[in-house]
């Protein structure tokens, strides 16, 4: 199997990505096609033997920029992303990655791919890390007004996930919201619940920010606005508390030692909670693979991404996910207006 | 002037409120009603020099359990919190301070005094700590449902509390949103947007996630269920990285001095974004002052809270508020679906 790797999407692209892809295929039963400006990929490969290695060059004439918008981003025919997208789409790829523009590789590959039969929205998730095992987090950014049936979605597209990939039985699934019992949260959750609550999967109920990081469950499903500004505050969190760490223990020289000495949890800290080091975002409910990996990652990250992407693929988490969806649906009769 | 207190609410209660009442009298010019079980409350007072303070006692039959539903708590006419909120809607009393119940104080609270003319739904709010000047969040779960002239509402009341008992002239009243361009969020905060822009304060757009504890603006407005949530996170993430500092730090000697330093950090920041630290939270939009203190509140929160509430007071901002948003509701035409 081969992935399609949009080797011109990143901050350190082409330079990171051909090198990711380079580790990729020497560790990893896998192939990858670099899809980007001919010349400057074929310059980067000349940094490494690639005799016998299974990587190839599919020529993208131009490429998205990591600020552009997502709309002009869709304008351009020939990016690297969109012509990634298609050879996923046409079969010669298994699965996309990309460390670019995210807005951009969201909204080109809900086009290109198309969602699931039966997935009225592709969800963004992101792995969190708690003190056990990571929990799921979904959407955190690709639907910012959600209907009831697109949070129930996300429950199953995430149960089935975490049940597939990261091998975990009756996974817990749990609803974000304000309060613990099904009356409390906004009309949103309150509907969202009713749903959750009938259909057969590991729904625990509601769970409250406060445990969002405490592993309770497997997965949290929220909406996209919700998810995201959770997900950012929880970044400036933790460099608040680095600030006033070193405020507090800028006093002498036992508190100088006690602050170099903990700021390396603080960075490990943001690594955990930093995408790439888990290889990627994954736009889950696409009839495709897609990882998104964060705009900083590191070669070491898009291997990483690309092993989520193979595993992904072998799993068949996709066809799981629409079948459960065909199966759940039954029970409900859904308003989606 | 008065402040009724809920001597009967919070976790402490009646002898955190009975101490920080006693310590607000003798500190400030100000009288405190304590309202509760009056036998409980003498006891407590027995303990202290209490001549020629001004204390007085307003029995009160029965009072709100901490974890009692708001609904229920309304159905309790001769609750504390109740009698309490009904002294200064009858103008005995200038202030409410409770740390009682915090769903059942906003309930009754709401019910007892009133909104402001003009305001559709008052909000709570919270002070957060950030490197500079604190900032104001609100809502922070009043309201779990908003339309857009809820949102626009709160900015008006937030940029009004700010510069009138912060004393920051001109604040800075920002949007949570999901990322900084006017056509970024979810429905309800682009059209929020457009009428907190065309009002001649100080707005600044919106800000996302990460800004939320950089002091970059001083207003934060956003709806309550988002508000919650992130209040809540906030507040598992000092002990998520509280954990995985642990985890770093417990490898040798000079790793545990570090770890046992910067604990006192993550105690501080705890504090900080602890409303009780801050004398409480607030409900804003009321025809009278309301201050909710956490249920944990010492004597010198409950003590804290009542000078927030005499401050509030004295400055008039309900006035202001008021008189703000007669006039600047000339200049929209709001759809209140």
């Amino acid at each position: 199997m081969r992935i399609a790797l949009d080797a011109m999407g990143g901050d350190y692209a082409p330079r990171s990505t051909v090198e990711g892809a380079i580790m990729a295929v020497q560790q990893m039963e896998i192939g990858v096609i670099l899809v980007g400006e001919e010349k400057q990929l074929k310059e980067e490969l000349t940094q490494f033997k690639t005799e016998g290695l299974a990587i190839e060059i599919e020529p993208a004439a131009e490429w998205v920029e990591m600020d552009e918008v997502a709309t002009s981003a869709l304008k351009k025919r020939r990016s690297s992303i969109r012509i990634a997208a298609q050879l996923v789409r046409e079969g010669r790829a298994q699965g996309l990655v990309s460390a670019g523009n995210t807005g951009a590789t969201m909204a080109v590959a809900k086009i290109v791919m198309g969602a699931l039969e039966g997935i009225d929205r592709p969800a963004l998730a992101m792995v969190l890390p708690t003190p056990g095992d990571p929990s799921i987090l979904l959407d955190v950014g690709a639907n910012v007004d959600c209907k009831p049936h697109n949070l129930w979605q996300f429950g199953i597209i995430g149960h089935t996930f975490v049940n597939k990939i990261l091998n975990i039985p009756n996974p817990k699934v749990g609803l974000l919201s304000i309060g613990e019992e099904e009356s409390k949260g906004n009309e949103l959750t309150r509907e969202s619940y009713k749903l959750l609550k009938k259909t057969p999967i590991n729904f625990t109920g509601n769970i409250e920010g406060r445990d969002v990081f405490s592993g309770k469950v497997d997965v949290i499903v929220c909406d996209g606005f919700v998810g995201n500004v959770l997900l950012k505050v929880s970044e400036s969190i933790a460099e608040t508390m680095a600030f006033l760490l070193k405020e507090e223990l800028s006093r002498d020289f036992f508190s100088k030692i006690g602050y170099l000495i903990s700021r390396r949890a603080y960075q490990n800290f943001k690594k955990r909670t930093d995408y790439a080091e888990y290889g990627g975002a994954l736009l889950l409910g696409l009839n495709d693979i897609c990882v998104i990996c964060h705009g900083r990652s590191s070669p070491k990250a898009i291997k990483n991404a690309i092993g989520i992407a193979k595993d992904f693929y072998q799993s068949e988490v996709n066809q799981k996910i629409s079948s459960q969806i065909a199966q759940f649906s039954k029970m409900h009769h859904f308003r989606k207006d």
